[in-house]
């Protein structure tokens, strides 16, 4: 069988292999750049271990699996402009790095390789391959039109909080999985199993990347912590608080979302402080856990053999215990 | 045979009827915003002609040319952002009337439901549709960002607008002709002169534009006339007088290209004058009459009966006499 890291070295190869045209190459530019900045290429390898998993060759898989890598950072480029961001992966943005304008037109251009490489699915599954694929990336950009909406929100409710982040980031994890089984030629109810692992992990991993913000490391988590407190983020762990907080712990919080000039090391430690006192950190870490149990769960009832799935409960497990 | 008005109001109709999302509002309104305030639908009622011509269902083409049609309307959308346009086809660009982010995220989303619509081509030609989509899609995306490089020089030579313009609009009406045909069933070479016709169509249109920016009637052309010279634009008009000026018109034409503050009424006549005195109306028409005569050609060459390809030529003959 194949590992994940075998899968994300192999992916890494190919993309840096790609054969992108030389001109105009203020778009190419931009994308061989976001391409080459790092990432962990999970989504693809997760394609490729799909794939194997159902005895599939890996040489039919890695086109598509290439297709999710390079749609994935399109949106990442494409948001890092919506968020004005400048930054990505410790180095400059590309809109930072050349402009607004270049980033947009690369960003779409991307996707529209991203689309061609989809294309080189095998027939008897393309349609279905392409139609997991565009669905997804549909969701993709409702997910991310969700999450620009709460940022001029005060409440957010915690059922629409795990919608958003269900479809910005679970359902492509989900999707990546599905199309590999697809890929490998799994039966329906296979991949669909696979695809509610991928969607419980997801969601899984975006609220423990909410824990690491606040609870993280920085030199483990390898960027700034206190960011989404600071910028008013309404992650699971601002809504839990939201909501478990007495009259007093509510008041101080609204008072941190929504006055204008701060002191953003106060700002952290009086947040922080509240969220101790409620334990939202065991809280938020019981949520990971339902939906990291529910993946596992689903795991097991998939119908091959367990000592087949090795990687993907190692990869679960990586997802639950990482420190950045 | 369908006729060329019957099939735009067909897609008129479909167009009304689509069924998107209702939520989040600020991702759909935008796209449904776009849909409903005209074009000609032109692209996709060529899906549908060469469809017919072959003697396929327009059932089948229906999807294929919603896609091309949505498509269209988003690259319009994302030129839209990058050229800071505050009005299309009389009314607020979607930029204008939300905000830049959502015009980005609409438009995205635009190119993912094109996207969606395509993968409903049937199985036997899908692979060969997508992958003439795909292939169009970016070169469209080539085609903006050459033509956005152009802004900032002075002189551009005359093969690669000529490019440009074949990428940015051409192989989009090529590609809508040639999709119809393989939707209808066509060989290859047929699908390929088809595309050819279109091609050489989409680059006289280009031209004639060109020419109406500046020597339309505003009333009939229903946009402010001499806009092309007063934003720098190297049109065909531009760059055939920088080639064929003497040394005293160059100069005036570079004065009016690189100053800053100008009278633009002052500019737009004194630009005029040197077009006219070098005949620059006369060397266009003859230009856009090669394409047109090398289209009608192709057309000729078409491998079906003359009274089938009425539609065709009569899609020609207005795309070379239009006002507007």
């Amino acid at each position: 069988m194949l590992t994940l890291q075998e899968a994300q070295a192999l992916i890494e190869k190919r993309l840096q292999n790609l054969n992108l045209p030389g001109e105009p190459k203020e778009l190419y530019e931009p994308v061989k750049y976001i391409l080459s900045i790092g990432g962990k290429r999970v989504r693809p390898a997760l394609v490729l271990l799909a794939c194997d998993l159902f005895g599939g060759s890996t040489a039919s898989a890695v086109f598509p699996a290439l297709a999710i890598e390079i749609f994935h950072n399109f949106t990442l480029l494409h948001d890092d402009i919506m968020d004005k961001s400048e930054l990505r992966r410790g180095k400059p943005t590309v809109h930072h790095k050349w402009d607004e304008n270049i980033a947009l037109l690369s960003g779409d251009v991307m996707s529209m390789l991203a689309s061609r490489l989809i294309n080189e699915s095998p027939g008897a599954v393309l349609r279905n391959v392409n139609d997991v694929f565009t669905k997804t990336a549909v969701e993709v950009c409702e997910g991310q039109q969700f999450d620009m909406n709460f940022e001029s929100r005060v409440m957010v409710e915690e059922e629409e909080y795990l919608r958003m982040i269900e479809l910005k980031t679970a359902v492509l994890i989900a999707a990546s999985l599905k199309i590999g089984a697809m890929l490998g030629g799994a039966a329906e109810k296979d991949a669909e199993d696979l695809y509610r692992f991928g969607k419980n992990m997801g969601i899984a991993f975006q609220l423990q990347d909410d824990l690491l913000d606040t609870y993280g490391k920085q030199e483990e988590f390898g960027k700034k912590t206190g960011m989404d407190i600071i910028d008013n983020k309404k992650t699971i762990l601002m809504i839990a608080a939201l909501r478990e907080g007495n009259k007093e712990q509510k008041k101080t919080l609204m008072h941190w979302l929504t006055i204008k000039d701060f002191d953003a090391q106060k700002k952290v430690c009086a947040v922080i402080e509240i969220f101790d006192a409620l334990d939202i950190k065991s809280i938020v870490n019981k949520m990971i856990h339902l939906y990291y149990d529910e993946a596992i769960e689903n795991l097991r009832n998939l119908n091959r053999p367990d000592e087949d799935k090795t990687e993907l409960f190692s990869f679960a497990e990586y997802l639950l215990t990482r420190k950045k």
